[in-house]
């Protein structure tokens, strides 16, 4: 039989009557016929709450036991949904990630997934079994430690589940009904899309259009897996919520397919830096180093051997940051006037696989913000992206007028 | 190095700083010089949560769900044990039970423990490993389940891992600090006992004395495991607490050792019943297969081919007592004139191994509630213990007047 997965977030598991709805929208799955691989998260709130044990007891804590500690809320949720299946007359039973087993690397709370051997749940689905309802963001180490995926990880156990099942689709249930052209809280006219592709989604998801975790869709895109986002708390046809797919099964799209944006980004300056040769890797080396996610980097013309260098990266890096040049200054090895943090700034984005066949995208972007009096302070760009920093009071004021200069309210 | 076994209990590790308060315990056995194998329950209240959150979803549920669901406190508990430990400088991992593995029978919700290999313990022992935190109450099947081996199992576990591993001794940390003569709360002069029989304690335990779950004392007796009963909320010399050990390294005793006592216990009495052979097993068939645990019997004297029957189990029971002689007699398979269920009733019993060699105790527990005008309902004799049935309003006066007239005050 085809097989499916689904895969169900914490808020659509929060309590036992949400667990029943979810258990029903499996029910209508079975029904049509397909073996079925549900993919749980931990009852909203429960990670958090044993992420905070952690931490308490062990702010250094060895990532071994945080692992062992931090998956057990996924392991409730597996059964309660396999008990509710078979009260349902489905039969289903619970899988725990070691039971599976999902091998991972031993980087622990942020393992890779290695292997899923299918032999163990498919010889239960050749016994009449339906669904497997499996833990998601757990695994086990080759050393038989239990490994978890990262914040969001269930995301990527679902679609590496679908990619080693060879799943007709990659169902993620979440409290969102699909991927929009915008944030609809700042722009009324954001429209849902029904497919954008797999390289758009990663760059809005790693623009903090937060509906699935970054690593998901890369692995989505690496095995061809479709992915379909849509909400658990809507009644849903076939064709609900936003599949995201290869770029060769969307027929047509605008050449902007969304405008993302980000609040928590700061731009930081070293004035007057002694250009020489080496400078960079002198100034982004120790940031790399502090753990600093560096995103947009700008370096200003050089003159009388001297140069501005501009970058970007999340605000609450800003302290690290600046503690890891002024460091690196002590130690001489890289000299500046100024260190300027500006705080006050947002992120936005035009994504769009479109722009590699069109071009005037860019200008486009520029003019809008310009007649709208928004003053651009940084710009980077990518094949189908389009990034600016300008002054956060101006966010939802530029993310409104790109949204209608694009015209992405229309679906291509 | 020599191995002790540590148990905490669900009150001993109910908030962080309990666990802390533990794991210092802990680390003072460790300076000692001894490998410690620390067995953890789930922090107080979650195993009753997650019991309530199956039986909502489906009150007849399949007992290997219920397994994966119940088991998960005790993995939260022990790798924040782990965490602990280690930020005491005290190396620690935790163990899951299928990582042991604790291989018990398929018995799921009610499992028996049939073999703790010691090779993964250890090892790491070996190489250093001082404390191995492992999760109580659950276990592993032959088929890759998570099993459980029922509620207080952790106390199970504990004395199984103490005779697996040869350990010096297994204390079980709890909210009492040992074993008393009688219940401090109604006879004020109740004495903590340093030393009980196995025997002793396994009918203490079997008669409401929750200090112990009954299993693991049957276990530490058949192993001869030295049990100690401490509390984990107090300062603790090596002598604290009560050792329940085997018979022969108690030197001296009192004849009775303890006074324990039911409130829950109903007397039911089927008058004028037609005697013949066959009879009890007629009556108390239809009883077991109801699932009613029917303590103490009493056959009076048949006078013209009638007699009563008397029999006592607990209060919550005798509903389902009464159905199920009422089906007996619907059935044609037994015959009485009345049924009288009396629930205003208490147990009392007199526990003591020195019982054996000395006569008169019976004599002397009869004459003392004689003299204190309690009338004596049922009564009821093993080797090592005296039960009797009394109105319940007696129940403190009993307990008391036998805890004076056997001088329990006072120790050997």
């Amino acid at each position: 039989m085809p097989v499916l997965v689904m895969k169900f977030g914490g808020t659509s598991v929060a309590t036992l009557d949400r667990i029943r709805r979810a258990a029903k929208r499996v029910g209508v799955e079975v029904a049509k016929g397909y073996d079925v691989i549900v993919i749980v998260s931990a009852m909203s709130g429960e990670t958090n709450k044993l992420v905070g044990y952690v931490n308490e007891t062990s702010p250094l804590y060895d990532a071994r036991e945080y692992d062992a500690v931090v998956s057990s809320g996924e392991n409730v949720t597996a059964g309660l949904m396999a008990l509710t299946l078979q009260e349902m007359d489905v039969p289903a039973r619970s899988w725990q990630g070691w039971q599976v087993p999902l091998i991972t690397t031993s980087a622990h709370s942020a393992a890779r997934i290695e292997e899923i051997p299918t032999d163990n749940i498919n010889a239960k689905f050749a016994e009449g079994m339906r669904v497997a309802v499996v833990a998601g963001f757990q695994g086990i180490s080759p050393e038989g430690r239990i490994t978890t995926l990262g914040r969001g990880g269930s995301d990527t156990s679902a679609v590496a589940f679908a990619a080693a099942f060879g799943a007709e689709r990659c169902d993620i249930y979440t409290d969102v009904d699909g991927v929009y052209t915008t944030d609809p809280r700042i722009a009324s006219k954001a429209r849902k899309l029904d497919k954008i592709a797999f390289e758009e989604m990663l760059e809005l998801a790693s623009l903090g259009a937060k509906v699935l975790q970054t690593r998901s869709v890369e692995l989505a895109m690496r095995y061809n897996v479709k992915l379909r986002v849509l909400s658990s708390f809507e009644e849903q046809s076939d064709d609900a919520g936003t599949l995201v797919c290869a770029e060769e099964e969307i027929m047509e799209s605008n050449v902007v397919s969304g405008i993302a944006y980000s609040r928590d980004e700061a731009k930081m300056t070293l004035v007057s830096v002694a250009d020489r040769p080496g400078i960079a890797a002198a100034i982004f080396g120790p940031l790399s180093d502090a753990g600093v996610n560096v995103d947009m980097i700008i370096q200003n013309i050089a003159e009388e051997g001297r140069t501005d260098m501009t970058f970007s990266c999340p605000t609450d890096q800003v302290t690290r940051a600046e503690k890891a040049l002024q460091d690196a200054k002590t130690r001489g090895e890289i000299n500046y006037h100024d260190l300027i943090a500006d705080t006050d700034v947002a992120k936005i984005s035009a994504v769009g696989i479109g722009m590699r066949s069109q071009s005037g995208v860019a200008a486009k972007m520029f003019k809008t913000l310009s007649d709208e009096g928004v003053n651009i302070k940084v710009i980077a760009t990518s094949e189908i992206k389009i990034s600016v920093l300008v002054d956060r009071k101006y966010l939802e004021l530029a993310v409104q007028a790109l949204h209608d200069a694009f015209e992405l309210e229309k679906a291509a």
